[in-house]
C-alpha cells in the first residue's frame, strides 16, 4: 500500500533532475537560517510569534479576517469541510479533485459528506454543468452545502480557472446558500500566472488554504484562510485532528521566509514549463497540453514510444518524472533549472528516436 | 424538504388510477387477513415464528445461507453497507443508484464511505467501464471496497440487467476482492421478466435484498439475505439503528401472503407496461422507452405537450402519475388495471390533442 | 452474538408465566381488529390518515408541536440524537441509561457523540451530580450538549424521577444552553403512577419519546415528539436510517388502540407489582426494592439460594424472569395477572426452601 | 472557545518561571543547531532519511517493529483508535484519561467509538475494576475493544503504574481479546523513574507513543510504535487526516536530539519536583501529593489560601503555574532550575504567611 515512485530499476543512478513533485524541494539554506533564527512559543496556547506572524500576512494576503497553520494541506481540506458541514450533506468538486482521488475517501470517512463529482475540461466545470447538478430539495436528497474548486486544477494540467467562470460558479453556489471553499495548494501559482491579486481571485470563498511545501519549497505546513468566525471553529478540528502543535514558528519560518523569497520566482517555473512544453512539441507526435503554470502533461505515444517506458528509460538517467492517468506530469519548481529542462528534453528526444 | 407528489391542484379530483409509485399499493383483504392470523413473538430474540419463517424462505429463495427483516429497503441498504464497509472505503455504484440520489447522503454520513458513481445506459454499466475506475493501491486513494448494483434500475427505466452483463461486473469485483451487494427493491420483477430464478441470477452477489411494499403490495417491510456471517454481523446495525422490531410477525405475514400470491402476477404489471409503451408509440412525436418491467418511461414533448402540463392534465382526472429527471414514469402495479391503462391513454391522446 | 433469554433448558415447558419483559406481550384480539380496520396511505408523504392520526394525539398528549412515527424506541434515540447533537459534542446521562448499554455503541458510531456517564441512586442523579460534570469551555474539553433521562429509569427499578428533581436537572441545562431529550420508553408508567400529566411531566424537554411495545402492548412502534422545527429536522434521519416505511397505519393503529384502552391499565401492572414485592420481601433474607411501576428488582442470595439458580428452577416451571447485573428482574405487563403473581410467589417460595 | 493560560493580570511581568506545562519547554541551542544540519526528503514517501532514523530509533526503544512519526500526541491517540476499533466499538480507559477529557470528543467524533471511564486512584484502575467492566456479549451491548492506559497518569498526579499493575490489566484485555494502547505522553518519565527499560514496560501494549514536545524538549512531533501491520494500517489514517508531511526530517532531528540528551536529564526534573514537594509540605496546612515524576499536585486551601488567588499572586511576580480540577499543577521541565524551584517556594511562603 506504499504510495511512492516506483522504486528505481536495478542500477539506476542517483536522481539529478526531479521533476517528480514540486512537494519533493529541499528547503534552501536560507530559509533553514530563518528556521534557527525564529522565535517560537506554545502555538495551541496563541503564544507562537513567528506563527501569528504568519497566520496574520497570510490573512492579509488572502483578504480573510483570520488564518490557521497547519501540518500538510490534506489537513486543510479535512479542517474545512468538518467545520462547513455535517454529515449526510453534499459537497461539489470536480471529478478529478484531490478530495475524491487522493485523500483516502477520508471526507466520507470522517466528515459523511457525499461528493458530488462534476465533469469538465482540465479540472474545470461550468456553472451550467453546476446548476444541472443542483438537487430537488426533498427528504430523499442529500442535502447540498458546499462548492469546492481546485485553483490550479492539479489533474486538470495545473490549468488556471478564468476569473469570470470562477465568479460565475461562485455565483450559482451564493443562489442556493452553498458555503464556498477553495483547495488552493498552488493558488500563488494561478496568482502569479494570471497577474489577478490573491485576495481579489479569492473573494468569493468562505475558505481557502495555501500549500507551502509545494512551489513555495518550505518542508511542512499550510495555512487556511476564512472568517474569524469560520477559523474560530475550525480550531475545534486543528485541535481534535492532533493538527494542534507546539513551537511550530520553527516550521512557520520556513513559510514566511517563502512567502519573502519563494512567491516571484514561481514565474521562472512557469517559464521552464512553457520551454519544456514547446521542445516537446517539435518532437514529431507528442501530445502536449499547453501549461498555464508548472505543470506539463504529455502523452508520447504519438511519438512512438510508451509513456511508461519513457519513465523508465529517463529514470536510468538521473531524471524523475511520474504518470498521472495515463499521460505523464513534469513538475517543474525551484529545483529545477532551465539548463535541467534542455537536458531533460534531450535525453526524451534520445529515447523517442531510440524507440 | 416535504418530497410527496405534488399537492393536488385546486379542484382536482380524487386520484382514481394511481401510476405514481407501486409503493402506494395497499393491502388486500386477503393480506390483512393473513396479517391478523400471524402468529408471533419477541423478533429481536428469534422468537417470532412469521418473521423466521419469511426469513428462512427469503435465504431459500435468494440461493444463500440466511436473512433478516428489516422495516424499509433503505434500511437493508444502510446495513448492509455498514457491515461490508469501514469508514473511508469506496463503493462502486451506478451514477442514478438510489443509494446516491435517494438516501439522504446516508452512507456517507453514517458508514463513511465514498461512492464511485459509474455512467452506463439504462442504469447499468459495463465490465470495462468498471475496470476503468479502478483505483491504483496506493495510499492515497480510498480502498475500493464493493460493487453495488440496482436490479431492475429504476431510474434506468425499469431496465433488466443482462445476465453475462452481471457476471461480468460481479467478476471484475472477484478479481478485485471486492465484496458484492445487489439493491433488489423491484428483483422479482426481474425474475419474472427473463425467467430467471432468483437464486441464480443473484449468485454472484454477497448481499441481496427484496422490497416488499413496491409491486408485492405489503405494507412495509424489506429482506436482506446473504452468508451466516454477514447476517450475524448485520444484526449487530440493524439493532444499533433501531430496525429491530418485537412482534414483528404481524408484517411479515403479509410478505409471506405476498411471496405466495403475489410474484406470478407482476407479469401482469409488466404486459399492462408494454401496453401503455404501445399506446404511447401510437401517438406522433411521443418518445417512448420500451419497458423491461413494470415502469414506463416516456417524454411527450416531441407530441407537443410539456410533461409538467401533462402530468397536471391528467391529475384534474384523477390520474397520478410522477415526472423523474425531466421524464415521466408510470409505474404499473396491482392496483392498476388493464382498463385503467386504456382509460389512461385515451386521456393522453386527448392532452396531447388539445395541446 | 445472541441476546436472548437463555435457551430453556432441557427438558423445560413452554413459558406460561412470562415475567422476562413487557416488550414481550402479544397484541390483543381487539387490537389485532383495530389493526385490520386500518385505513393507510404512504406514510413517507404523508399521506397514511391512521399514521397521522396517531402522530397528533402523540403530540397532543406530550404537549408538543409534532411528533413522528418510527419502528421502535431505539430508533427514536438514534434520530433525536443525531438530530439535536453534531459530532464531537457530548450528551449528559445517568450511567445506567439504554443509550450507554443497551445500543450497541451506536450513539458513537453514528452521531459521534461522546457519552458522559453520571452516578446517582436508582437510574437518577441530582442537580449537583450534573452540575459537577460542567467542563470547562476549552478547545480540549468535549462542548456539552444534552442532557438526557430515561422516565422510568429501567436498570433503576423502574423509578419515577421525582418531578422536582427533573425540573432541576432542566434548570442546569437550560442555564448552560443545553438541549434535553427524555427516553420515555415507559414514560405512561410515570404518568399513571405518578398521577402527573404527560404533557406536564414533559415539558421541560426538548424531545420526549414513548414506546408502544412496552406494556402498552403493541406488536411495533415508537413516537417522537418535539417541535415542529425539531421533527422536520428528525424527518432527515428518520429516512436516512431507513425508518420511513409505507402502509404502516395498521402498526399506528395498535398504537392508537394502546392509547385508547391500554393506559389506565398500567395501576394494575403497579399494583401486581407491589404486591410481588410484598410476597418477596416475606421471604427471610430476600433484598427486594420497592417498585415504583412495573418492574421488581430483588436479590435471592439473602434467602439462601443463587439468582442464577432461581431463574433457572422457575424457568423448569414455565415462568421465565430476568438478570440484569446480578440482581433478578421481574417486569409486571397485562400478559401477567394478579393469579400469576401468586404462583410465582409460590414457587420462589417452594424454591427457597428447597436451597 | 480559548484554552491558555489564564491572559496575565493588568500589571504582570513576564513569566520567568513556567511551571505551567512541559509542552512549553523551548528547543536548545544545541537542539536547533541538529535540525539546522538535518538531511531531509520526502516523508510521505518514506524518502526522509532522518525520519526514517527517528523511527527506527523509536520502534527498538519500544520493542516494536514499526514506528511513525506525527506532528502531535493527539494524533497519535487519534490514528491508534481509528485503527485498532471500527466504529461502535467501546475503548475502557481511566475516567481521567486525556482521551476523554481534552481531545475534544475526537474518538466519538471520528473513530465512533464509546470510552468506558473506570475509577481508581492516581489515574490507575485495578484489574478487579476492569473486569467488572467487562459487558455481556450480546447484540445490545458495545463490543469492546481496546484497553487505554496512560503512563505516567496526567491528571492522576504524574504517578507511574506499578509494573505488576500494568501487567494484571493487560492479562485481563489479552484474555479478553482486545486490543492495548498505551498514551505515553511522558513514558519517559515513567522509564526513568521506575529503571524499568521502556521495552519492557511496553511489551503488553500493542501499540504506544511517546510525544516528543513535552519534558523531552523538541518543538513539535510525537512517535507511534508498534507491528509491522499495526503501522501500515495507520498509515492510512495518518495520511487521510493531513498528518502526512514532506521535509519532516528537521523536526525529527529534534527529537532524536532529545533522544541522546533529554532523557537521563529527567531525573533532574523528578528530583526538583521531589524537592518541590518537599518544600511545599513544610508548609503547614498545605496538602501535597507525593510525585513519582516531574508532575506535583497540590492544594494550599489548607494553609490559608486560596488555589485560584495563590495562581494569581505567583503570577505577578513571573511565576506561572495552572490548576487542573480545583488543585495546584507544578510541572517540572528542562526549563525549570533547582534554583527557580527555590524561588518558587519561597513565593509560595510569602504568598501564604501574607494571605
Amino acid at each position: 500500500m506504499v504510495h511512492a515512485p516506483a522504486r528505481p530499476p536495478a542500477g539506476a543512478p542517483p536522481v539529478r533532475i526531479n521533476l517528480y513533485s514540486d512537494t519533493q524541494t529541499r528547503p534552501t539554506a536560507a530559509m533553514r537560517e530563518a528556521m534557527m533564527a525564529a522565535e517560537v512559543g506554545d502555538e495551541q496556547f496563541g503564544d507562537d510569534p513567528t506563527v501569528n506572524e504568519l497566520c496574520d500576512r497570510m490573512a492579509a494576503l488572502m483578504g480573510k479576517e483570520a488564518a490557521m497553520f497547519l501540518p500538510s494541506g490534506t489537513m486543510c481540506n479535512v479542517v474545512a469541510i468538518l467545520t462547513h458541514c455535517r454529515p449526510g450533506e453534499e459537497v461539489l468538486a470536480h471529478e478529478t479533485a484531490h478530495i475524491l482521488s487522493s485523500e483516502g475517501g477520508v471526507h466520507a470517512a470522517l466528515a459523511g459528506v457525499q461528493i458530488n463529482p462534476l465533469q469538465g475540461a482540465r479540472g474545470m466545470f461550468s456553472a451550467e454543468t453546476l446548476r444541472a447538478a443542483i438537487r430537488p430539495a426533498t427528504r430523499y436528497a442529500p442535502p447540498q452545502r458546499l462548492l469546492e474548486v481546485e485553483q490550479t486544477a492539479n489533474i486538470g494540467g495545473g490549468g488556471v480557472w478564468p476569473q469570470a467562470e470562477l465568479d460565475a460558479v461562485v455565483a450559482v453556489a451564493r443562489e442556493q446558500g452553498w458555503s464556498t471553499h477553495m483547495d488552493g495548494a498552488r493558488l500563488m501559482n494561478a496568482v502569479v500566472a494570471s497577474g489577478i491579486p490573491a485576495a481579489e481571485m479569492v473573494a468569493g470563498f468562505d475558505s481557502v488554504w495555501l500549500d507551502f511545501t509545494k512551489g513555495l519549497g518550505a518542508p511542512l505546513g499550510a495555512v487556511l484562510a476564512g472568517s474569524e468566525e469560520f477559523i474560530g471553529n475550525a480550531w475545534r478540528w486543528k485541535q481534535r485532528l492532533g493538527g494542534s502543535m507546539r513551537q511550530a514558528g520553527i516550521c512557520a519560518a520556513a513559510c514566511i521566509h517563502a512567502l519573502d523569497h519563494h512567491i516571484d520566482r514561481l514565474a521562472e517555473d512557469h517559464a521552464n514549463a512553457k520551454a519544456l512544453a514547446r521542445g516537446l512539441r517539435q518532437i514529431p507526435g507528442m501530445a502536449v497540453e499547453e501549461p498555464d503554470t508548472n505543470l506539463v502533461f504529455f502523452d508520447p505515444a504519438g511519438a512512438g514510444i510508451d509513456a511508461t517506458k519513457l519513465v523508465a528509460t529517463l529514470r536510468m538517467q538521473g531524471i524523475q518524472i511520474s504518470m498521472l492517468g495515463g499521460r505523464i506530469r513534469a513538475c517543474l519548481h525551484l529545483d529545477v533549472t532551465a539548463t535541467m529542462v534542455d537536458e531533460t528534453l534531450a535525453a526524451i528526444r534520445e529515447a523517442v528516436a531510440a524507440a
